[in-house]
């Protein structure tokens, strides 16, 4: 198992929401295996049925977490259908979610991944799982035992080097030019976007085209004045646009999947 | 106290929202108390004033959390007036509540009901609590003191068999018919009806009938097109209507109260 | 350190909302320095770059939770410009937050109160922190080691009587008249008032002025009929104004920062 120490910590992703117990029965199926579990809810706003946004929260957030955490990520349109689960080790954090894309920008870059035997859940003593809720009837057990220290890798799942591809194009970069995409919009209405730190560093004086509009690069959010547009790389390492205390998705009218174009030394 | 051994867990469930500090600080009070308390918010966005969805929710629930756990809803538009609080034993679980229909469900198969003694909070060293926030000023407290095992059901309540009805009537059966309503949806726009699995399984050809739509049985969401509606027994082992990908109350135009009626053998 | 002694608990309050990873990364952020830490969030959707109202609940909030608590509050639209960070004891509390006027309220009757010292986070042995996410970089671990009873006070922060001003004026009172306003909405559309009992108390008959409107004062909801609007002495403290089963937000068309003004022995 390499580098894999449990550390009693899950977190859990989904696209539940927070009307309903969903969330909750989870938290109860783990602690009735694993009573001193350690869970942290990591989202549970993803929009519905749109896998790339909790991967890429997760490949962005996992570090801040202590080795030896295991992450479970539930948006799962397929499921009860023959989707496989997919489970990945990576810096010493494990990870388990559908096999739909949404763990791809981990996969690509994991120390080890595998699919989850169709044994899996059997194997550790659990009865038939429901066909519609999955993060409570694998997802959760599974996740008690492996961050309990009952079980490793090698006993639920089956290493392999196929795995369905991510939704989202790595940003390209040309000419002094970096294409990427907002990824998502936070409570403030920041747009975060796809690309990352290492590539606008490259770039001698970089401006961020969106919407039309050409925005400065600052080092934070209080260098403008209330209003005014900046970009920044953020406190997750990727490019985001923003609007000092106000909503930049709003004023730019950009959502989820609006392109954006750093051009290096523009004349502005 | 026959089945009951405190497991150190307590739920908790409300129509507070998630707006201001209300949830926080019955977890607060909880903690003052029993500092090793496993505390699991199991729903805080029950629609205001309307308590039979927390006690649907429970009653699906309660299940997938360890024996011995105490589970409180407050739901609660007469509190600080005359009505009683119901303490209830099912399966090794113990359920607290304002006596105002919202725990019908669940009081009516338990194993023991009782309503909370008026020197309830006295015994146990609680001054007098507010008019308003009986959550944290007597729930918070009793069910600490119930999770931590200082106090069993028979110190603080008195066996009684009448309680406050239910806010639902109970789904019909007749002439290969089942009618019942929609009781909540959730964040994927779900319609979960109070329509127990049961009833369906003793039809021989189960079709769906809500808002002029007849609506076939699938096993699972992925089993139809993106975009089409199908029924299902769900999770919690009641009869949901579904549209893959995309919201079914939004397509059909239901909320919660719509009614359902499920037929056998009907030419669609 | 006077009265203070860790209890191994922490609040967080921001306006970071419930999208994205933002409030458990600093979750994971204290649990890497701290395992047994009891994170409670005490509110994550205090309305974006508004210190006022965080500053308030804590203020109404604090002595739910065990002496000994650490709390933190993050409503900071000048992160990572030369703000400071003010740190206070008060009754056995310890607290934390930009030094933007948040905390007022209670640095006024603080029993200490201090700035955060500059190389507070290099004297724990903590990387330099982002510009834009203080809340993961600087609060979490330095909330982690004191509530862990690692730090104390006088290790990291320097005691000072200067502080920014809070962003709301006191209430006023004058000839039989309280002045004040609504602070905050709650989920059921209740109108929370920073006018505390005291105020209300030293009148003989008070009635309140809103909107237009005069409402009598009631001891709970449940004492009118539904629809029709009190006035109560809140469970925190506080004057509020609320509508039976209703929403006065919508009723009354009123929003946070109304002004009441509540009269004494006035002929309705």
């Amino acid at each position: 198992m390499n580098n894999w120490q449990a550390s009693g910590v899950i977190t859990i992703t989904t696209d539940f929401g927070h009307k309903g117990p969903f969330a909750a029965v989870m938290q109860g199926a783990i602690v009735k295996r694993f009573p001193t579990a350690r869970i942290i809810d990591l989202a549970h706003d993803i929009p519905a049925h749109w896998p790339p946004e909790a991967g890429f929260w997760l490949s962005r957030s996992y570090s801040y977490f202590p080795t030896g955490t295991v992450h479970i990520a539930i948006v799962d349109p397929g499921v009860g259908t023959e989707r496989d689960i997919v489970v990945a080790l990576k810096d010493g954090h494990l990870f388990m979610a559908p096999d739909n894309g949404l763990l791809a920008p981990l996969l690509e870059v994991a120390d080890k991944v595998g699919k989850l035997n169709e044994d899996a859940t059997a194997s550790i003593g659990i009865g038939e799982p429901s066909l519609t809720f999955h993060g409570r009837d694998i997802f959760a057990p599974i996740a008690a035992d492996l961050a309990a220290g009952k079980i490793v890798f090698a006993d639920i799942a089956s290493e392999t080097d196929s795995w369905a591809p991510g939704w989202i194009d790595d940003p390209q970069t040309a000419n002094g030019r970096v294409s990427g995409i907002v990824v998502t919009v936070d409570a403030f209405g920041n747009l975060i976007t796809n690309i990352d730190a290492s590539l606008i560093e490259r770039l001698e004086k970089p401006v961020v085209n969106i919407a039309g509009h050409m925005i400065e690069m600052k080092p934070t959010y209080g260098r403008v004045k209330p209003g005014e547009y900046l970009a920044l790389i953020n406190s997750f390492g990727v490019l985001e646009i923003a609007r000092s205390e106000e909503s930049a998705a709003k004023g730019l009218g950009c959502e989820r999947g609006a392109p954006v174009v750093v051009k290096d030394n523009p004349v502005i």
